[in-house]
């Protein structure tokens, strides 16, 4: 890749060209697929992703989430079965109404989500209080023609996740499956990931359709807006009727499950891996998600022993090439700075001569020669350090970008310099809603809602309206 | 589970029904999902499957495979291009025609399998003779409204598979990879999933919609019918023409590429696995696509400091599970029989006291009682050839069931005691057709190809017409 082939502008300066550039010079995604919203996923991007996968799956696993594979097709009665949900998303919803050229007698939805069509499975597979709690989960894609602009990995069309569906026996038991569910996210999205987020319970007029009480995960772009991460969501009582989920308890009465949900959308997710850790040379992989962890430069021939050396020690910790193309290189030096790999080890005549290596890495963007001998113990001491580098880099400017106001004026301010603000409003439920439409009418922003882990207690009045405020909300511009 | 949940027929006498009762009493899937030939692929089979991916994926990018997500939508008009693949997969295209209430400009298939909608990006991807091999893959559901009737795993409406299409520069390179995922399925459906089955050239009446040549692994069922696994095609020159897909080759020139594809289906492979290797009680796995390689019994609440001592050494090497349910010691061991659990260790009060340990081994169905300090070399061992006995038993069958036949009225015979007969024939090409036909008509069974393997040549004359053989071919009854 020559100098030329690197991104063109300042991430921070202009996020959404940025944004568009590494996607196509580090070869995520292709956007030229014919179907508006949809596009092809490159490897580079897909090898991450399966990580991905694996690191949630198995975290699922060890709580005790089961896998299953639903059918993407949902019939038009499931999904009109409650009416709000279905009020959700039937702007959204792909139909299915044929077969070759036979017309069908009932519609089919591409799962816009797969609530519908697990809960009449519940309804077969719950009898007792011994089955409960059911933890299911399941790895599709889902379908929604989000009327909103489509932006590739961030909100397409079709988009690949994990949703995991579970039944409990009290309100209490699916609190703390929300809570579970809020640690399953620390682990990976934070812990392995390295994205900054903070998690909300969703206003009263801000929730999925069909749910008690929302809670999601906003991690934040450099150009101020927010995007919703996992979310997890307590489902309605009369959602959980309408599907007729019930159970025999020990008192031998019957009574409704209580069902959860929470949704890690993978695609969506990597879009957030991209921005928060990417720079102006381009990708920047935390180590456990990285396609290849190190990779070798030769710089002649001569040395391509050197480096198959090197390489077998090193596969025994970490993934590893070595890049044997015909290119410049100072040309591999930015392919694979663009292509975001955590380690390159570059190996000259000079290194051959002095029995060193020059370690390159990409969390500081620095180089250092060390000695052949030392060599692995400094690969693994990088790659131990690696991810924690990005992290408490990523948190630092996510951290600096939450500010206290106190006053509309004030949030006007913190909102124009792309931050998030916090202030203390009257209320997150009905009687709010308008302070809430206020902001979004004066400041095109949106009350994210309240966090469950805030320690701090209102102690004035409402940033907006002046009443009493109840509640410390957090405000930002979203996609 | 008690003794009467057990399976009520013999797989060898009833197979059908065997089939139907062994998916539900493991749990496999749940048949009951309201969309005709969809079904809810359950924990047990998807732990499973899951496993199948990791090996098929490891393997295909080991061979140099880069992994892609497509779109699961295609546009009517690609699947137009080129008419005979269109016109294979016309009746059973799942059509979107709507978003919401809003009629599409254009129909959109639930693709079939993906040769259209990637081409279109093959053709902006290849340039040179330098991007060739191009080598992709992908994991994804396909959506096929079969006419012919469903069965859960064998043949469903929707099914997950992997399929992989490459771009080559000549024919004999296209032929190479022919050979070459020929490997791949005896590496992996044979080597690690323990499947028989021949892989065939079928016959010139026999290809896939838009394919030049066709090959075919066939694996055969207890009911003497053949189940079609891996097929791979070499794709005729019309349709990669449709698709333009061209490169520049050294000589300056541009020309066409060779495309070929391959397509394991994971859930089809699935039902050959449960098939090959289940017995009258049950499930049996092959020891690196179990979901739960160990299952520990101990049948005392005094026994589980012993179980979870045993756990601890097991688990460095095995996964491996204790089994703490209420249910009665026989009761459990049928369970685990049932849910075809490679190796079952038994622990008792007895044991207890002599230091022992029980170990049942479902690929021989025997116990054997070892000292607690034998016990993890024993399970070892058993761990090593577990597979290896499947496959020789299993390869036993097959090759037991395939027999030699001169003449209609001897394969007639053969094919009504459930067998695949071999003969001599005069042509898989065009001129083959009028006997092709007879032995449709007459037996209801289908030339099922010639293979690339075989060494011996034709001798004599055609079975059916008594004119000069040209090739060796393979007859069974099919779905």
């Amino acid at each position: 890749m020559a100098k030329q082939d690197g991104i063109t502008v300042k991430k921070n300066e202009n996020f959404s060209e940025w944004f568009t550039q590494v996607i196509q010079k580090a070869e995520l995604a292709d956007l030229r697929y014919n179907v508006k919203g949809f596009l092809v996923f490159q490897p580079w991007s897909v090898l991450s992703m399966e990580k991905m996968y694996h690191f949630l799956e198995t975290t699922l696993q060890k709580k005790g989430h089961m896998p299953h594979w639903f059918p993407t097709l949902i019939p038009e009665h499931n999904l009109k079965q409650e009416s709000s949900h279905l009020g959700g998303f039937a702007p959204e919803v792909f139909w299915v109404t044929h077969t070759g050229d036979k017309k069908l007698d009932e519609k089919l939805a591409l799962r816009p989500t797969s609530e519908t069509a697990l809960y009449q499975m519940f309804k077969l597979w719950i009898r007792s209080h011994n089955d409960l709690p059911y933890k299911t989960y399941q790895r599709a894609q889902v379908f929604r023609c989000d009327t909103k602009a489509t932006r590739p990995f961030l909100r397409s069309r079709e988009f690949h996740w994990i949703e995991t569906h579970c039944a409990h026996k009290t309100e209490e038991d699916a609190f703390n499956q929300v809570k579970e569910d809020m640690e399953t996210t620390e682990e990976v999205l934070h812990d392995i990931f390295g994205i900054p987020y903070i998690f909300f319970e969703r206003p009263a007029w801000d929730k999925f359709p069909g749910a008690a009480r929302t809670f999601a995960a906003d991690a934040l772009n450099p150009d101020g807006k927010v995007i919703q991460q996992p979310s997890t969501h307590m489902i309605s009582k009369q959602f959980t009727k309408a599907f007729d989920v019930k159970f025999k308890d020990s008192d031998e009465k019957e009574k409704y499950a209580h069902l959860t949900c929470y949704g890690p959308a993978v695609s969506r997710i990597f879009a957030s891996v991209i921005i928060t850790h990417g720079d102006d040379k381009g990708l920047r992989f935390p180590w456990d998600i990285a396609p290849t962890q190190v990779m070798i430069v030769p710089i002649d021939k001569k040395l391509h022993k050197k480096a198959e050396t090197l390489k077998k020690q090193i596969q025994k910790f970490a993934s590893v090439n070595i890049d044997l193309s015909d290119k410049r290189p100072g040309e591999k030096f930015n392919h694979w700075e663009m292509k975001g790999i955590p380690i390159r080890i570059d190996i000259g005549l000079k290194d051959l001569e002095n029995k060193t290596v020059t370690i390159f890495r990409r969390d500081t963007n620095k180089k250092e020669t060390v000695s052949e001998k030392e060599a692995i113990t400094k690969i693994k001491e990088i790659a131990q350090e690696f991810t924690k580098n990005l992290i408490k880099k990523a948190d630092k400017v996510f951290e600096g970008r939450i500010k206290e106001t106190k006053n509309l004026q004030e949030i006007k301010k913190v909102i124009k310099e792309g931050s998030i603000a916090k202030c203390e409003f009257c209320s997150v439920d009905k009687p709010g809603t308008e302070c809430a439409k206020k902001i979004e009418k004066e400041i095109v922003a949106e009350v994210r809602g309240t966090r469950l882990d805030e320690k701090q207690k209102p102690q004035g009045k409402c940033a907006i309206c002046g009443k009493k405020a109840n509640h410390i909300v957090y405000i930002a511009k979203s996609y």
